[in-house]
């Protein structure tokens, strides 16, 4: 990516599954890359690493100072799992992310990018697919918490003159995502179907998401970390919708094999369907989705099964 | 007001402008009124009261427990002062406000009433007056806070069937606002006004503001109080926008005298201009302000002579 060789990258976060991707992309952008957070699951060749917690704002202020481009990418509990402490998040998650704003302005960062939830942040129910300016009523602690870090993102833009971007990712899958955490139905379908192991569905299948693939989420960030543009926030999806019982269709096709699928009672924080509408994106980042859905579960699947 | 009498009230906040009024207001009603807060500024007759703080969250549970209304009006810095440190409302009053709602859970309250603000959680320029469903960025740490709350009521609503009811209040003025604590422009400049003092104004004088008196505000309450409906924010105004200058006018007219007035460079978290669309308060509640603007005037006037 041109705009960001030599660049002073940290990576809150860049442990998990988007994280690493991201530190491992910055690193081959040329970069200078800096990760920092809880240990990182996967050993990738991507620059420094700090041990750190969220909640430890010296060492979170020390990790920003002198960097260029800092890239806020820690999250907390699931959605669903978010709901069993309502106030968790609000306690810990939000006030830290103030923090690394604080310590942004204060460290004069060109850019800080958020990574905000398109999957949570949006009232159920709406028109698909959901542009950004549809009405935000999460309906989990962890769509609320987003939402919150959001507005202050945009509280610092306006006071301090941080040069904030938020993207609202949809539902990524791809390399380096947990199929054990709850994080993604894509990964824990696809381990699960590899092994012989039965899956469990919230609901009744129909639940409709937008699955993007991890390098085109990763294509968006680095596009809004040189952006000029002011437009915020910005949705990165692939814009299409499938149904869960589709994506198991779909993974059976793959594997040639049947999975043992079953279908539990419905979670509160998972709203009935959630496609996001792109074209801000395609316009303010140059941006497009560009894997095709079956090689990205191709792709996924042959990290799977070498990880 | 039919429906609250006999009912058990507990008024967090409830030493302050609104809550003077409403604990008044409330036992006039046949209400059983228990206010709790830090020390009340004003002695009115209006059942009990505990000294307690809010970051005190057994305490506030106790006063919570028994109760079958909750009115939850306690607020943080103002606007202006809120940006001073962005963090302070995210580490104390968010969590505090989920504390609050997690004992109304507990204690099964009947209707928790949470106190939004309409002059502060919507974006600024929004075309004239807004409705509820206008976009929601704020542009002051208050704000947003405001914001935050609204969501985890609705949480609340749709986990657990807590009955919250929030209401986006314009500028309200009126008996028992403090002229020394910034709170309106009204109370200090009634004050100044009529000790001959300077006023000074941010801004040019053309920030328009939707002042709407305090009996109207707690009539509003006391009807979303024992409303049946869903719908849900609330806009709680007069739905006529003054600028600074046009109350300026007025209160010279009203004192029949000159005041001294200089304009100050403008804060970042005032919005140049707000004006509440209260229909839906008048179908939602059956309600509309009632008090004419100059009489209003009149009675803050009468109320700041003999305070």
């Amino acid at each position: 990516m041109v705009g960001l060789s030599g660049k002073r990258c940290v990576v809150l976060g860049g442990g998990g599954f988007i994280g690493t991707n991201l530190r491992v992309a910055l690193q081959k952008a040329g970069a200078v890359v800096t990760g920092y957070g809880r240990r990182p699951r996967f050993a990738v060749e991507a620059g420094k690493w700090v041990d750190g917690d969220f909640a430890d704002r010296e060492a979170m202020a020390h990790a920003i100072a002198g960097a260029t481009h800092v890239f806020h990418l820690i999250g907390s509990a699931d959605p669903g799992q978010s709901n069993l402490d309502p106030g968790l998040d609000a306690r810990t998650h939000v006030p830290a992310s103030i923090a690394v704003l604080e310590a942004c302005r204060d460290a004069n960062v060109e850019k800080l990018l958020f990574l905000s939830s398109g999957g949570t942040v949006y009232r159920p129910g709406l028109p698909l697919p959901i542009a950004e300016d549809a009405p935000t009523d999460p309906i989990s602690a962890y769509g609320i918490g987003k939402l919150t870090v959001e507005k202050y993102c945009a509280l610092f833009r306006r006071l301090f003159g941080l040069d904030t971007v938020v993207l609202r990712i949809a539902n990524p899958y791809g390399p380096f995502q947990c199929p054990h955490r709850g994080q993604g139905f894509v990964a824990k379908l696809l381990y699960r179907a590899l092994n012989g192991e039965p899956v469990q569905i919230w609901g009744d299948g129909q639940i409709v998401r937008d699955y993007v693939y991890v390098d085109d989420v990763i294509q968006a960030i680095l596009a809004a970390a040189v952006r000029h543009g002011q437009v915020e926030p910005i949705n990165v999806g692939s814009g299409v919708g499938r149904s869960l019982r589709d994506v198991v269709l779909d993974v059976e096709r793959l594997l040639e094999r049947r999975i043992d699928v079953s279908f539990e009672v419905g979670r509160a924080a998972d709203t009935p369907a959630n496609v996001l509408d792109i074209r801000r994106a395609v316009v303010e980042l140059d941006w497009a989705p560009r894997q095709p859905w079956i090689n990205g579960l191709r792709l996924t699947h042959d990290w799977l099964i070498t990880a």
